[in-house]
């Protein structure tokens, strides 16, 4: 940790800083400039919240050294990460890319999800996805068909042989779902739901953590950190875009270079969503394609049978025509 | 609802538009320019999701027209929102700033909570703030007292008068929160926590949204639509600051006109959390002024009895003096 | 300057970096600590790219201590800058707020802008402000009536004794501009315009540097850093609203804590457009009592005959009455 | 155009506003809701300033149905344009990507960038780019060789064959920079500096415009649309990346998404900045090959003999080596 004096700080306040570190077990270094005099305090983080030194007299600024997250990073594990799902699928590491696709919500009726994991499966999907439990922006949107979804993904699963992926909003509904779903999925919204995030800690499934629509990697990592240090190592890490300045074209802004940047500095598996990462059904091609080439461990993508009367998210799904097309792309990048 | 179809669209497409949104009632206008036909829907905008809309072929874009939210507006209530907190305490429409003070962890001990509750009392406050349960970024900050932090509050609030306002983060801790509480507060990070939003629907004492970090001022209120839609008429927004292009001397900007935006649009109570907005001490007293001065109906304050030693949020945490100091310039303020 | 060494660099890299820095006049003191080594650097920045640091071999990051801004920061000047504007009106400092009013552009015909300087010199505005070269989104706008537009400020001038602020958009346009106008104003678009900022430096009248779409506050530092740098310390900041995540009820969003965090860093004078910041007339008024309240030394409102009827920026514009209304409110804040 | 009304707007309103629009040739379409009047206007929207309609009375809203853009759009050419930058090179449609690759700055002694061009040339690539002319954030910065270095420039094309792309800053310069240049370029900070949009449009080279560090896309086709109207029709977008939430990581976010949306919206040849985009080095490769696979026309990618020693921007820039191993990837991608 750094701690940076102002320039008019006297001697008095810039001891009271080191006395209270040093109280504390840290090892302070003086690096006493022309204008101002810097601190280096070595030790561990943890043992003083950094904003209570920001608030000292005489103190401009504090600025920390170490990232904040320790399991998810690489300095505490260098090799990737390779997570098994089931059905015989890894992902991470060099594994081929894993994915998963199906529609936004589950929806009434077997027969159209059952028509969107059948051409999944064929075109080379390894997951089906689909939410029976629905974050909605509004209270007036479809909200899911809760369980009865998650009985339709499990016939879908024994028909077809995909690993079921679905959302859990709630901590009491943990159980529920897990009855179900083969991964869980930690919706982006939720991406802070703390105790969500460490009741899914004790579960024995993989987690797909979405990233938070304004979330920054450091942020998206301390959360994957809560699930791993309440006890479940088996984090899937997904990029969907977040919100920027330009929403007229494209719902979010792909932030693409989360995917190298997060593999330098964490082992677990990155995935992206280029339908909730862009909102256009026109930009899942290229994005996909980009998602691939800069180094995705998987991809994560809507298929409806129907867009056009989807309950939600039609204009960003694919139709299961589009989405064979689209693997077949893929499968010629991944070949180079 | 406005579509705007691609100049390239045919009669037919246009037809096929037209002829879905009539069997689902709307009314149709169509508006044929030079270059594009546009169809104006007239009906109720939650017959249909618009993203189905979006993807139909032809169709270019979807407007909406109404604001996505009906109870929180002022088309279902023209008059403000007054609340009553207790104790003869109200917020809204013309009643004076109510002004909310506190540290923002309960700790250990509950000496320095009762310092600055006596403090905040004499200087005029009217709810004492604290949060027993804290979420928290990294898993290895302060996690907050739970019950014990509960029990604490209560007693300050026999012995002050104040009325005690804390967070609830998950259902499941609904009714031990609401046991001791007399308002329940949601946190920035859970705004979008769904279950949440509905399961404080069905409690019968006033809530405190806090803005999403990164929330726009609609999603802001579609929040505060589940809370009213659940059965909870009773809800103060709190304007926190947002994420913003810049965080080097601000934790984040604080979103100052959404105050009489949110005035203009909605009929509930609207207040401001300069601690939060900006992150830094010297900025609490420019910025509680400024918020009185667009309008708002409180403020929440961090205040601690000792901010160079507190668990969380010391560096935006007001001393007892500072707080009594600003108390009085915003008492002149409230005169002119 | 500090140099965080990753956590595998080994000692040949780490001697690297502080030799280089020697060579550099730098002095270097070594903060080892057990994950990870960090160099102070002590020295002059100026000396060295800090990018160029941040490619070495075994480098994670250099982060700077010091403001990269000299001239127009508080350690180089403690006391407030007060610039004089011409017929004894004063800005910065203790002086009271300065009001400049008047049209986004002026148009043609001079009796619409008579009538708002009359009207804002009644109300107690000092200085006229009206564009005559104006940077417009797109180039089939109103692009400003030029040197016609500079001789009826010139114009208005005489016959109300108002100064004229107005702005200049290219260095061969400044002569023409300067030989009319009191004060040369910078627009947002063009802050960071160098060679303007540059030959502004030269002219020896007061400028408003206003800040850019979604320039940090430090980029905005640095930019009127350029001007006093080039020779003219006479430098009026005016925040005017950056780039947000929501523009859906404003325009911008106003950075108002912008104003207390630029009076702390800088001796320059600051002042608001609560116009652009909102891009809505019924903000004006909130907005600039916030703006007043939170310690801005001067307000720049738009003012027009009929707004209805602007060439640009009619729905953000007060009439004359509304104006004189508010002037009336400010006067009451300002004496509190 | 639409004009949504506010729900208590009476019809005297409702009927100024049809009347004002009338009378400037716009054929007027009502749409009455039950909640409120919707006017659809058809007609030339640059016949009107849409704000000075959204500012009278009963208005609500102003929304635009046709892009403000109209010769950067499909509308007024269906067919990609392809530009030709000289010695046989050529940009846009289905032509391969054009590499352009050198130093950010041309830096004192001609040496080090005859070591990249040759290098970028037996690459593969077609452009040597270089600034003589800097723009820099601090005026303690290197400003650039100016002259000297587009003679240095000049020289590397005289040596290697490659053609010369290359910044200029200000309209004076113009006759100067284009005099040695092949391709102009103007820098992101001076999107939106309109005098210099208009003075490049009768310039007869083509002509490279970066995005604005926050420019909307809309925005960039706009300033795009005043070189094109002045007369220049050969302009490259270039994205490079647009402010974001968190730039811990990255310097900018990378806005890949953008690329497929302008080839939708616009003719135009659309190429990609990961450097600066990113601002590290280890996201180069990555972030290169996602663009090409986003459907890039070409990269622009820095290069320096010893990054180092560069006068800025090193830790962006890749050496020699390294971009010779980049091509190699790049080569197999396109084949595939």
């Amino acid at each position: 940790m750094i701690i940076v004096m102002e320039p008019q700080a006297n001697e008095t306040q810039i001891q009271n800083v080191a006395k209270k570190l040093e109280s504390l077990g840290f090892k302070i270094v003086f690096n006493r400039g022309e204008v101002m005099t810097v601190l280096a305090a070595i030790g561990d983080k943890r043992l003083i919240e950094p904003a209570s030194l920001a608030s000292m007299e005489g103190v401009r600024e504090v600025k920390l050294i170490q990232e904040p997250y320790k399991l998810v990073g690489r300095e505490s594990k260098m090799e990737d990460s390779v997570i098994d799902l089931g059905h015989g699928v890894k992902i991470g590491g060099n594994q081929p890319p894993v994915i998963m696709a199906g529609p936004c919500s589950v929806e009434k009726g077997i027969d159209g999800l059952l028509q969107v994991a059948y051409g999944a499966k064929e075109a080379g999907a390894q997951v089906l996805r689909g939410g029976a439990f629905k974050p909605r922006t509004s209270p007036y949107d479809f909200q899911g068909l809760e369980e009865e979804g998650l009985k339709y993904l499990a016939e879908a699963r024994e028909k077809t042989g995909l690993l079921i992926a679905t959302e859990v909003m709630d901590t009491p509904e943990i159980g529920l779902v897990a009855e179900y779903a083969d991964i869980l999925q930690i919706g982006a919204r939720n991406m802070q739901n703390y105790k969500l995030l460490k009741a899914l800690g004790k579960v024995n499934k993989p987690i797909i953590l979405k990233r938070g629509p304004a979330a920054s990697i450091r942020e998206f990592l301390l959360a994957a950190e809560y699930i791993i240090y309440a006890g479940n190592p088996n984090v899937i890490l997904c990029e969907r875009g977040v919100k920027g300045l330009d929403s007229h074209y494209t719902r979010n802004i792909f932030d693409i270079a989360a995917i190298p940047v997060i593999k330098k500095y964490s082992h677990l598996p990155v995935i992206a969503d280029p339908s909730h990462a862009t909102g256009r059904r026109f930009l899942i091609e290229p994005m996909s394609k980009a998602a691939i080439a800069a180094g995705a461990h998987g991809l994560m993508i809507e298929v409806h049978h129907d867009p056009d009367n989807a309950s939600s998210d039609g204009a960003q799904s694919l139709t299961i025509d589009q989405f064979k097309a689209l693997m077949s792309q893929l499968k010629l990048l991944c070949k180079q």
